[in-house]
């Protein structure tokens, strides 16, 4: 490693967390050069059964697990909890994920433990958040995508035979996650260097991580009633931009909403006719024509292999993608030569795996070094931790 | 403001940012106390003439521009680079957003502004990255939702008529601008207090921010070829949890999938014998059978409003939720308690607008504090800035 390396190399988080989005905070953390420490209990956190299995140790769990120090002890044990307690009083930052009520009912809530470090900040994350008429109902991240208003979005106007889809990953937790980690750092700088200065508390909901996300849809609906309604894959205040069936049954997203790529794309699919049209050479213009436009882009897709059209639409500087699969993007030139797909070696595993790089990168610092080794198994540090760093406690 | 107040009070932000991502980015800074110095040409961001108006003002602005302080210069000219110069000398990060290559042609790049100031990160947030064969493509963020492969997989089986639909929001601007805010805050944290530390050179891309919430995928790519295909509104993982068709024509979701919700489930809609059955004792015996199950449940949802089944679904302790359009958001009683929506003053529409609060807290400090006031016009701060903060230059 060149120059300054990781930038939180010394700072210290302690994770109490399990499934997704307490973990995956924490691990935006560490992919920055924190030291985590997971805190599992002694049967594992449950995400380590998830999905495929090698040697039987999960594969996702290899990411989503990695560059942590992992302890494993009993939260309801008196040790467990005086371990927590002495971690706690040597960390900069706790990250968790349970049901809210859950830590102050097993002696650990933030009083307790803000007493023995009170400039340990305390993030926690939770379906509803710590208050309000709903905190205690159960949440999955599916429900934060209902009622923070995404998956209403996500769906095609007219369909009524199928629910509308979820994206596929979860994004409530992911989102909530991020934010956390991103809080966490936010009361970190404060702290830091300042004496006076005390711990936070973070309270982050993943229904509100989605409701977030709402662009202008909140006070259009308190000002004027409006009620957004689904698009398909179009956008409703851009044209033209949407998703196109090729002659090989495959889709192509095409994003030719400004006025310059406009012109350059009707040119590329034959029509300088629409590219001239004086109704079309505004946004405006063109999303009030948005379905002539559309049906002559579809038209021409449709004469096309989805990766003969990519490459011409390409070719002519607009933007275009096919829409990716894993194999598209683990084989992709770009995320090969940025090693945002890279060879990573798991112990455990007795594999080479492929890792995703973090998406953000620091100066002098490469995306193999942001991964310094893969999730380790249970316990496996609780040598290092509970000996060196605890003194044996 | 009781306590510590917001944390980043003291922190200040030179926004050159334009459309989503580079403003999303400042305003998660702006909304924890940061002083952000948005830069904007003499006309202005083209995001202020997006979506509905009141007053020449645009209602979505209000959210995206608040608590930033506004500075408008041409940074063509001599005397607008001279003031970002004069800015950055006294900036402790800067966020921009333009495509690679441009602050370095206008000679603006992160040399320039290092050797002004060796303590200022600079986070960039592009398409495809700093570097890689694509970096000087064009990129709007559903391309980079394409590519990071969220689009693929947000679809229904089946279905060849529509194309996959996209999520109905800026995903992919939104989530590489949290991650941007998240890595300036680690840059920061390295560098407050260290005399001996340089600012960081921070590269953020929308299409890696996508591809990072991909999961297990990649390396199930990479170890058994296995490319993950869109499965509608369930999950491949786990059973059961989807989203059902009730009688009056609405979506419900419901998580099940847990052993002890499960059998919950199974007593509300009437099906004991399901929820006694060996099979479907565990999530593996569930997704095994899960056309079954998911039969069953949608065969009770039918026959009720959507309304009707959330309530007894609730009473029985079960997650569940209708997909919330924005009337469900902005008149929800958890979201009114949290005051995840509040009622904020915009002065230049001249009206009271509907906001949503960031989604993380700290201690001591309500949402209302966190809007300490909503979008500023182009160049309301000049004086302020150029003239009490620059001293005239």
């Amino acid at each position: 490693m060149t120059g300054q390396g990781l930038p939180l190399a010394g700072f210290r988080v302690l994770e109490l967390g399990h499934y997704i989005a307490g973990p995956f905070a924490a691990r935006m953390l560490a992919d920055m050069g924190a030291e985590v420490i997971k805190v599992e209990p002694p049967e594992g956190d449950p995400h380590r059964g998830w999905g495929s299995q090698v040697n039987g140790h999960a594969v996702w769990f290899s990411i989503h697990g990695r560059n942590k120090l992992c302890v494993s002890l009993d939260l309801k044990s008196e040790d467990g909890r005086e371990k927590v307690k002495a971690l706690a009083a040597r960390a900069d930052a706790l990250i968790e994920n349970f049901r809210p009520g859950y830590l102050e009912r097993i002696g650990l809530g933030p009083e307790v433990l803000q007493a023995i470090n009170p400039r340990l900040t305390i993030a926690r994350v939770s379906g509803y958040g710590q208050d309000g008429p709903y905190r205690d109902k159960p949440a999955f991240g599916s429900i934060g995508e209902a009622m923070g208003g995404i998956r209403h979005l996500t769906a095609t106007p007219g369909v009524t035979d199928h629910p509308p889809p979820r994206c596929g990953v979860s994004i409530a937790d992911d989102i909530a996650g991020i934010y956390a980690a991103m809080a966490v750092l936010g009361a970190a700088w404060a702290t830091k260097g300042n004496p006076e200065a005390k711990g936070r508390i973070i309270d982050v909901d993943l229904v509100g991580s989605i409701f977030s996300l709402m662009e202008g849809m909140l006070p259009e609906y308190g000002l004027f009633g409006w009620v957004r309604q689904p698009q398909g894959a179009a956008l409703p205040t851009a044209a033209p931009t949407n998703t196109y069936l090729c002659a090989d049954g495959k889709w192509l997203c095409v994003g030719g909403n400004s006025d310059a790529i406009y012109r350059r794309l009707m040119k590329v699919i034959g029509r300088e006719d629409l590219g001239a049209d004086e109704r079309l050479q505004t946004n405006i213009g063109r999303c009030a024509n948005v379905k002539e436009i559309d049906a002559a882009i579809e038209a021409w897709t449709r004469t096309l292999p989805a990766a003969e059209a990519e490459r011409l639409l390409d070719a002519a500087d607009i933007p275009v993608s096919r829409l990716y699969d894993m194999k598209d993007c683990a084989e992709d030139p770009h995320f090969r030569a940025r090693q945002t797909v890279m060879e990573v070696r798991d112990p455990l595993l007795d594999r080479t795996l492929l890792h995703p790089a973090p998406p953000f990168r620091f100066d002098g610092v490469s995306p193999p070094e942001m991964v310094r080794w893969t999730a380790p198994a249970i316990g496996a540090h609780n040598d290092h931790v509970f000996g060196e760093l605890l003194g044996g406690k």
